[in-house]
């Protein structure tokens, strides 16, 4: 019997039939799989067919906080989505902060399960107990700062935490995502699906409280955990100033700043214009999630008097490179405007910025003309048809917008051959931040990762950060790097994804005490007696249950690579120079994840590994 | 002593020393000038100098709502800001629905002056008796929904109601509105007076309520007001489906819809294009003020493909007119998106597209060339050349955004004499949606309203829905249009502006009964026992108050006037055709007007006037 954290209640909406109902959260799934992405994947897994039509009816989404979301646990208002991602065909996963993950705890569900397909524009409207499907023919069409606006005024009720999608969701576009307040359920599409499903908002309002089981033990856990964020060096000093974007002057030095389509990257310094010192000057607040004492989002406001004057956003890293180095704009205005308008629009910042930045090299070489871009002059770095460009997606306007809306991979398939050797994906979802060619686990988990190229499931801090845990690693060397990787993934996605926490705590101060910290804080919120052993255990069970189902999907060893150029291209400059990962590095690389994993050479895990893990076949 | 309706305390903030104090609303006021606009004329008219300059420290801002604000009286919600008008150089007053009037009374506040400057920029925080005046250099060129949404998060108080100013205000623009939510106190600069204080914005809580001091006889007042709206034919019928924009249809049957600068009014039917049934069409919600039942506020949404694809916006028939007929433009979009863009960026959406109206016909006429107009082709239509000068006028853009960025007076000013005759306003005030030529009182009250060219201080319903209160009357006839001005002018300044409720109303569903129903509601509200003659006389007493200090501005009888093209061009064609204004007939309604006024012929009131009203000379 949970005790706490947990409110012991799923929520399932199902909007072919309308039919609302709720079960018990059994206390199995919660030893077995914590939460968050744990509870998404087990759904998932024992109830989409991996051959489910992402579009179609059989597809689910299950929302899942963790069991600390909504405790008094500092950066812990987190929630994952899982679905079958329509841009990968794999699992789709996606996270996001912000005050929704612990507004549905407070209405008392530790997940919700959003299955069928509404023939009608409908939202979710969630009050505690009360749960409506409600008409949204009026919200149909609304960009998602609009809708939030919108439905508390409509509602009456100014405290709503509101999710939603926006046109681009509405439209299909492969690349849409999820927003709530300002943050987003970012990748893989998520936002597609709810369009898909004809929903184009969830509105909760909670107004209980979870319990803690063992109130001294979750405070001197909690006292723990804020010992070690103090201690970092990097977490409050600069981390809680900056943001994400002090990882531009770093990713900058290590020569992995990806540049005009991963092409130039370590040839050209962007730190000059989009640097952590300009971040600095462009920041006027933070604008923390539920919670948290650190702050990271750094809000932005256009002053000066450019075409973007007024916008206001708050870009990650991630943005600052997928509208920045990889489409080779130097215009720190216009990435903060391109954020704001993607997450009016509802479009993942990365996939997009990175399939413009696709289409900008198609472009220069010819690959595409002026006309098949409606026009648009997209050279590398014209920052204004960028910008313009986002409007075009996420309408799928006839030209450009078509093209490009259903993100890179789609892109290289219309364009045939000779374009997929630059298209920047795994599995379809492009490439994050990092050059892979400088950092090889890092590398390896794009590779492998059960959502794509995503450096969220499985971030090798230790080649990026040289933090030493659990061991020191040489990020160039090829060795150890599958057993790192096995690592990076489970202990990140049972101290993560599952608890939920935020993943820039794990990475900036706990990573070394993460499993005993989420064994700590968890045991003592629900009652749970889980060992950090378990805890990391529970990592690999989700990581395994994930491979299963890309493996129904279709997927095989063969999805575990990388674009041609990755591998034949060296980087030509910078602290990086001469890298790349040759098919025979990859291959030595694969080989020793899977064998760590327990899986055959062609990636299936093993009947022996399952059985070890208590996962049953489907 | 006041025994409810009123919170009994006037909230005081000086922005240059910083002092906030809280002082007595006094009985003698209360009885005198009932709330509203009554206590900002009041507090005006003893504190501000006549000849302050309207940008510097010795102008005040007196927020007031009413005695039936935040009671359960219907569509009170309501307040008006009193000023000094940059715009005019007269009164400012402007008033706005929303929850932000409500908010006040709730905080216990029966107004709120503020007074000095700061010397950076603020923003006063409210929370009940709590009052702080806080930095706002974060939000200091933030949009205005941007400012709200950012303000409630960085408060942490998601039911903050905010009243606040956009660039355009913050630029000084002489156009420059208030904005809460998507309501605008929107005329008169008064934007820009809050600019000149740096004061970006006022967040409100209020967690008290109203008290009633007679229950009973409320409830029997409220039922009578109740049943008088259910009888209207045109209240809930009409106006609450389509809202102000079924005037279009209404006003151009009259051939008074005003068309490019009134240079053709009556010449072109605008209904096919932007009529009652186009407005239905786009209308996707009603978004109604506090308390209100009508919800006249009729949201609408682009869809469809064009530039302005995804705007959300509610514009009022006045919208309609100065980014519909006045620019010549036929294309609802671009209407919808002005407004919306206009509410973002603080500008009054009445004088922008009027003096937006107003440099077309310059430029067609050759008096500005498109290099004046930093290259847009500003003719009469071009919707997208209208809508993009929105933004070159909030940020005072060098080129057309300078030139037009103060109004039509400061434009024409600018470009001499050839230009004064067809600059639509009234002592800079740009004119409303209603050419005056073809309703005479209602031109009256445009010459003579102590605010400039405003329909809401006197509209003449007489001559515009035929409504035969307190008597019928021709709309083309001069004789007896001075009396009926002065009927209107006091009648609905003390049951609409001081009360405070909804003008709307008024027009439509209690002309007749207005004074009686305002007696008694504020009677059982308040405990005081004001006659209708006395609630008149609260009325009478205001405008007296407002044209002395209109005249210690220095204005005169020839203030009270129209531009030439309204004396010298009659309407060529539809059913005002032949209609002008000349100044015989401005002379003979003027005379009139201040004879049943008790002023003398240049216009000033006669010492046994002031007596009469108890009104003591400053």
């Amino acid at each position: 019997m949970l005790k706490g954290g947990y409110q012991g209640k799923v929520l399932r909406v199902n909007l072919t039939t309308g039919e609302i109902t709720k079960e018990e959260l059994k206390e199995e799934m919660a030893r077995d799989y914590i939460g968050g992405a744990g509870f998404g994947l087990k759904y998932l897994y024992d109830e989409v067919p991996g051959d489910a039509d992402p579009f179609g009816e059989d597809n689910k989404m299950i929302f899942a906080p963790g069991p600390l979301s909504g405790t008094s646990s500092p950066c812990a208002s987190r929630m994952s989505v899982v679905t079958k991602s329509p841009l990968t065909g794999a699992v789709g996963m996606a996270t996001s902060g912000g005050h929704f993950p612990v507004e549905l705890k407070f209405a008392g569900y530790d997940a919700l399960i959003v299955e069928g397909k509404s023939e009608e524009p409908v939202y979710i409207h969630i009050k505690d107990d009360q749960v409506k499907i409600r008409k949204a023919d009026k919200i149909w069409g609304m960009e998602t700062f609009d809708t939030q606006s919108f439905l508390k005024h409509d509602l009456n009720d100014q405290q709503l935490r509101i999710a939603c999608i926006g046109p681009a969701g509405e439209n299909l576009s492969k690349m849409a995502c999820i927003i709530n307040e300002r943050r987003a359920f970012g990748r893989k599409g998520v936002g597609a699906v709810m369009g898909s499903k004809n929903l184009k908002a969830i509105a909760v309002r909670g107004t209980g409280t979870v319990q803690i089981a063992d109130e001294n033990a979750f405070k001197e856990a909690r006292s723990a955990m804020l010992k070690h964020m103090k201690e970092s060096p990097v977490l409050y000093p600069s981390f809680s100033k900056i943001g994400t974007p002090m990882m531009v002057d770093a990713i900058n030095a290590l020569g992995m700043f990806p540049s005009e389509n991963f092409m130039t990257t370590g040839e050209k310094d962007y730190t000059p214009d989009i640097g952590a010192e300009k971040s600095i000057e462009a920041s006027i607040a933070s604008e923390p999630c539920y919670g948290c004492p650190v702050g990271c989002s750094q809000l932005k406001l256009v002053r000066g008097s450019s075409k973007y004057i007024g916008a206001l956003s708050d870009p990650e890293y991630e943005t600052y490179y997928s509208f920045g180095g990889q489409t080779g704009v130097r215009d720190l205005d216009s990435i903060i405007a391109a954020d704001n308008l993607c997450d009016r629009l509802g479009l993942d910042t990365m996939s997009t910025g990175v399939t413009i930045g696709f289409a900008m090299e198609l472009y220069e070489k010819g690959l595409l003309s002026k006309d098949d871009l409606s026009g648009f002059d997209l050279k590398f770095g014209n920052h204004e048809a960028m910008y313009d460009a986002i409007t075009e997606i996420a309408y799928k306007k006839e030209g450009l917008g078509e093209l490009l809306a259903d993100g890179s991979r789609v892109l290289s398939e219309k364009l045939g051959k000779a374009s997929e050797d630059y298209a920047m994906h795994v599995k379809g979802l492009e490439f994050p931040a990092y050059d892979p060619r400088g950092a090889k686990a890092h590398g390896l988990n794009y590779a492998t990762s059960y959502t794509g190229a995503d450096h969220n499931r499985g971030y090798a801090f230790q080649e990026i950060f040289s933090i030493p845990v659990p061991y020191a690693v040489d990020r160039f060397a090829i060795e150890g790097k599958g057993k790192l990787t096995k690592w990076d993934q489970d202990v990140r996605t049972a101290t993560c994804d599952c608890p939920t926490m935020c993943a820039f705590l794990f990475d900036m101060a706990l990573p070394g005490t993460a499993l005993e910290n989420t064994a700590n804080m968890v045991n003592a919120a629900s009652g749970l007696s889980l060992t950090p052993e378990e805890v990391e255990r529970v990592g690999e069970r989700v990581n395994n249950l994930a491979r299963l189902f890309n493996i129904s999907a279709g997927m095989t060893r063969k999805d575990d690579t990388f674009p041609k150029r990755i591998m034949t291209e060296p980087i030509k400059a910078g602290d990086s120079k001469g890298q790349h990962i040759p098919q025979e590095d990859l291959d030595a690389m694969l080989d020793e994840y899977y064998e760590v994993r327990g899986w055959t050479k062609e990636g299936v895990p093993t009947k022996e590994k399952l059985q070890e893990l208590n996962i049953k076949l489907g």
